[in-house]
């Protein structure tokens, strides 16, 4: 049998005992595998070293190897996010909605767990310990798979929360690493995307060729999240400073998050009065800017550089100080734009108008659509819903910010007296 | 550009239109469709008459051409149940939750349509009229694949109800039926499953081999309906007359459907006492019966005629009059067995026994588990959800009947005043 066959089927065994365990259980488990990660600091960081020693050595970039680098700051970051899912409210066992069935049987709806929840990420050795976390407070079982780069700190991670589950008394099975290295590895993950009856759902972080991998070889469910080609759209109406404030914000606060701002629209008759204050604060800020003929014109005009856009720049995430410019004949233009270029991620107007702000929230089709506001807000922790899995941009079963409640299912439970049809 | 590429993409965009529509103008589609459908009866009935005498050429089995043929009654019905969803509350637009942000941004989910639905089907030609009315109802465009069979009858129904819609200023192209046919029309199916971009959710109704068609084959999402392989299970505490009469409900009141039950579990303790009463009730009403060699054992001493099971049919969907039986050594054992063998449709206990039936309800991982009730209440009607889409045994996004929200999404709406981060 293969590393992740036979990983997925010990996690669909243990997934038995997860569900059935108390909340009190889960909560332990949680709290005594972020006190095994922190006593365990020492030895995490060891291993740590040698992934990114392997790092150097391969030339991974400095941010990626930035992601990868643990310090004695970043384990203690990692073991206070363990600690604040424990303390969420029992996601599950939530009565969601009941009722008396004609017949007197007495239904009702609750939330339960998922079962297995398979991850396939990147080389974030703090993913480990997150999904670790979120999984064990939903009552899940979890199969991972991290990036190569990052094997032995995920590695050390996980066996410190496995620890922590036979400590609660629960399954150390319930959460499985597989290790299998380079191409044998990439075999095992594929055969863990077409694991149908031991994983639940697979959740791939990371960047789209990944996101794209899980969608199109994945016979078991994916959920989507991440990619985030997000717009702000400047309504004639917009106020010139608010304009400037939002389209900064949503663009260079923090550039390489999928909720940053990628493309700027314009309606055509406000571009003159709009464009000029809102791009020259984005060069202040860094930003290159390429736009289309009329955005160039206007620009040109009043002195700021703006490159030419080609048709793949509407559809682009750059996630990067990099922005798009097109100008627009009006709301209707930008929704349509708006749908066929976006990702369904978050997309803002800016305006004054009370019908065009209602009209662009009625029509964009995306998980967060905002008016007066910028698109950085897309986030579990603003929104209210603590820890997040990710950004899910997908339609199916959660759009939007993924909390703990994505990793759950609902089961209708019904008492009876011996009723029958 | 293929049939169903281009059909779907004309859905795709009816679907900005469907997006915007009123709740008056979506209920007024539907009532105009169901009304021009009553109008083209005879119409109707003539094409049917062409499906079947090919269907008796080509050998159809009974039970199928009775399920695709049409007559005045049943196109009443077919009338009376879009009159029934259009009469349905609303499902688009509901304010799922909403909070104010630390930020001040005012935030609320609402459910919104999922965009274009496509659906395919064997050859019940009643499908058509249902999947309209229920996507019309949501907002959703919907493409349609019905079986080959049924395509005279599936097209002069939905030309109908293209009708409805323009009468009613909504896009005809919303409602698309793909018409190649044999080998053409199985690669047009195919298309249709890969077409992301273009379709929100796949839903296939029939059979296990056109379901699992469509999760092996498929890239856009599918929602898994509809088969179920259910267990009655008989807790040694259980009372004979009420076992008997949920088993027997269960098993024969419509052997067809999928949660009708297809395993008897019985603990071995009480074999003796419950297995002839309820095997002699279920012989009576003509169940041809397997079972271990405990079952048989028992069956034998009081002369119940039981054949010998194989393996294969603990995990067999009948649909049928006939019906596995196993022994288990109590609740545990049982709970391992429907989770091992069950498809996660409705499962059963009878017992007298309170913490029996809470463990059971608890253990069983399905979409509908019953203490003392027959596992025919599973339905979407029976649930209060009104015209029902299909059961589904999967976990994400809905699991058990669907009702028209099941053909729904969210959207986040934030209104702010020029909030940044």
């Amino acid at each position: 049998m293969s590393e992740a066959i036979e990983k997925a089927t010990r996690a669909h065994e243990a997934s038995a005992a997860m569900r059935r365990a108390s909340n009190a259980a889960r909560v332990d488990a949680i709290r005594q595998a972020a006190a095994r990660v922190a006593e365990a600091r020492d030895l995490i960081i060891d291993a740590n070293r040698r992934d990114m020693a392997r790092a150097r050595e391969a030339g991974m970039s400095a941010p990626l190897q930035d992601r990868l680098l643990l310090t004695d700051e970043r384990i203690q970051g990692i073991v206070g996010a363990m600690r604040a899912v424990a303390d969420q409210a029992d996601p599950i066992g939530r009565v969601l909605t009941g009722r008396t069935l004609d017949s007197g049987v007495r239904m009702e709806q609750v939330t339960v767990p998922l079962g297995v929840v398979a991850m396939i990420y990147e080389a974030r050795p703090n993913v480990t310990a997150d999904a670790f976390a979120l999984c064990a407070r939903t009552g899940n079982a979890v199969v991972l798979r991290g990036g190569s780069a990052a094997h032995d700190s995920c590695r050390a991670i996980a066996d410190a929360c496995r620890a922590g589950l036979v400590a609660a008394g629960l399954p150390g099975d319930a959460l499985q690493l597989v290790d299998a290295q380079g191409e044998e590895g990439h075999r095992e993950t594929e055969r863990l995307m077409r694991a149908n009856g031991l994983i639940d759902v697979l959740i791939p972080r990371g960047g789209a060729a990944l996101i794209q991998s899980c969608v199109r070889n994945a016979t078991v469910p994916v959920i989507q999240t991440g990619t985030g080609n997000c717009h702000v759209y400047l309504h004639e109406s917009a106020d010139a400073s608010m304009a400037v404030r939002i389209v900064v914000n949503a663009k260079t606060q923090r550039p390489g998050t999928c909720n940053s701002a990628e493309s700027l629209l314009v309606d055509d008759v406000a571009a003159e009065r709009l464009l000029p204050p809102v791009c020259a604060a984005l060069v202040e800020h860094g930003v290159a800017l390429v736009g289309d003929e009329r955005a160039r014109a206007v620009a040109a005009a009043h002195g700021v550089k703006m490159g030419a856009a080609v048709e793949e720049d509407w559809g682009r995430e750059y996630l990067d100080l990099k922005m798009s410019v097109h100008c627009v004949s009006g709301v209707d233009e930008a929704i349509a734009h708006v749908n066929r270029y976006g990702t369904g991620h978050s997309e803002a107007i800016v305006t004054s108008d009370y019908a065009a702000g209602e009209r662009f929230l009625a029509g964009v089709d995306a998980a967060a659509v905002y008016v007066n506001a910028s698109t950085r807000f897309t986030d579990g922790g603003m929104f209210g819903l603590g820890c997040e899995i990710g950004i899910s941009t997908q339609k199916m079963h959660v759009r939007g910010p993924m909390g703990a409640s994505a990793l759950t299912t609902t089961k209708y439970l019904l008492r009876g007296d011996g009723q029958t049809r």
